[in-house]
């Protein structure tokens, strides 16, 4: 059992989720735990930006890394402050560079990621000028990995239609981080990271989701090297991790999983005998879109 | 086993799925199928509304689905062209009214559906004015449905990373597709409708995907009284459906499910005792989002 980590998911926060109650299948009167969506309606400086539906738990994090992931702030942007009104369910990121994306949010893409499916401006604006540092992946660790975040605490399996997404090093889960909607859990790990100074270099990137190409595109922009997932891939996700080197490991279940890009980072170290196979109830927390 | 339905995938399309290379968890080089995303531009008349992610398999319907649930395209408007330029990868939609929705697309909603997770203009336009029609769903039908789903051919065992929706009469599955992107299944399903004039009073919506405040306000924009997924809900999709009167039922796995609105809808006919186990691998096709 791996202790506490940095961040993770309170499933008793009374604030997301909510008791209503139904029929079941016998036509029986129950009662049942539903995720709250709540709307969070963001400004960069005097500009609004999007209105977006989340669990609302960590809304500074999910401001900042909206926006990281958008490429509207920049890592050399001093925020001169991050204000949240929770009445009114609004957050102000402020900074001192002076910001106008008026063109950039005339632009728009729907992406096949889950919640925030929508990029401004041009998808792949400077994606080919990234450049991942080298790294290494275990396959030890990969297995350590997803023990570990299989046994953590989620509101999955309190109230279903969740996401969630791993910040991860070596084979401890450091940050774990569940949304209404996948790409908001993403956004608010990316927020952690800016706010906290971390380091992405060493840092492997686990997700529930599949691996599409905005995926692919925002775990490019944080700078994570590696990227895991138990669900399947896009052939363009595929394209763009390749075009930049990005590790893409997915449908990754017990002892399988399959590598489409950046194989030579994989170090195949462990011994498979030892690896079980995965307890079904795991199995269903992970990649689903429950 | 059902018989061929009006429209279903065609998990043998090449332009569908692409073989790529890599390697498995042992370290061999492997081949694997995965699903192609394409970007698919829409204009409506003069304007360009939006680029889509898409397994662009039937781009009219998505372009008219689209339109439709977002509120641009209305019921009685007269539709008098759709181009589609495959080498573009461009839709344009013509009507004899005259449109404009600049004012429309700079508001912009992120929700949390899968793939076009993204509503313009107010997400709630006119949605108390709706009503829905009287209908019955017996749960003799329902386990029919969820058989007759559980057989249809999809691109999800073929290549994963895909949703599919059902439009259902009876115990029937009239209408599946599927798409990288929920909603553009669930698009492409309102622009067949539109097309072929269907008549959505007497039937039944199914999703593989959550039952969210999107997923509800677009059954309703489509005039369908029944909302069925094997998956889970949100609280304000509860909410949003109660408020209209929608039957939702969610959790829907073997025998189980759970209703959370319009369960008046429901006639309790089947027999449980008859109705057997879901067979895994049906399960996992179904409620997720690999």
């Amino acid at each position: 059992m791996p202790g506490p980590l940095l961040v993770q998911p309170d499933p008793s926060d009374p604030r997301l989720t909510r008791r209503v109650s139904g029929l079941d299948h016998t036509g029986a009167r129950i009662e049942a735990s539903v995720t709250v969506e709540r709307p969070l309606t963001l400004y960069l400086n005097g500009q609004e930006i999007v209105t977006m539906m989340t669990i609302l738990d960590r809304p500074e994090e999910l401001a900042l890394g909206y926006l990281l992931n958008q490429g509207m702030l920049r890592r050399d942007d001093a925020v001169t402050g991050i204000d949240y009104d929770d009445d009114l369910q609004v957050v102000v990121v402020r900074t001192a560079r002076r910001t106008d994306y008026e063109a950039k949010l005339k632009k728009k893409t729907l992406t096949s990621g889950c919640a925030q499916g929508t990029a401004f401006g041009d998808l792949l604006e400077d994606f080919g000028e990234r450049t991942l540092p080298p790294a290494a992946l275990r396959t030890s660790w990969l297995y350590g990995l997803l023990k570990a975040i299989n046994t953590l605490p989620t509101l999955y399996l309190e109230a279903g239609a969740i996401h969630g997404c791993a910040l991860c090093k070596a084979d401890a889960p450091l940050v774990y981080m569940e949304d209404v909607g996948r790409h908001n859990a993403v956004d608010k790990i990316a927020g952690w990271m800016f706010r906290t100074g971390c380091d992405p270099a060493d840092k492997i990137f686990y997700t529930t989701g599949r691996l599409t190409s905005e995926m692919v595109i925002k775990t490019v922009r944080m700078g994570i090297p590696i990227l895991i997932s138990r669900s399947g891939f896009t052939a363009w996700g595929v394209e763009l991790a390749r075009e930049v080197g990005l590790t893409l490991i997915g449908r990754c279940k017990g002892k399988r999983f399959v590598a489409l890009a950046g194989e030579e980072r994989i170090v195949f170290d462990a011994d498979l005998a030892a690896v079980g196979e995965e307890n079904p109830k795991h199995w269903r927390k992970n990649g689903r879109d429950a």
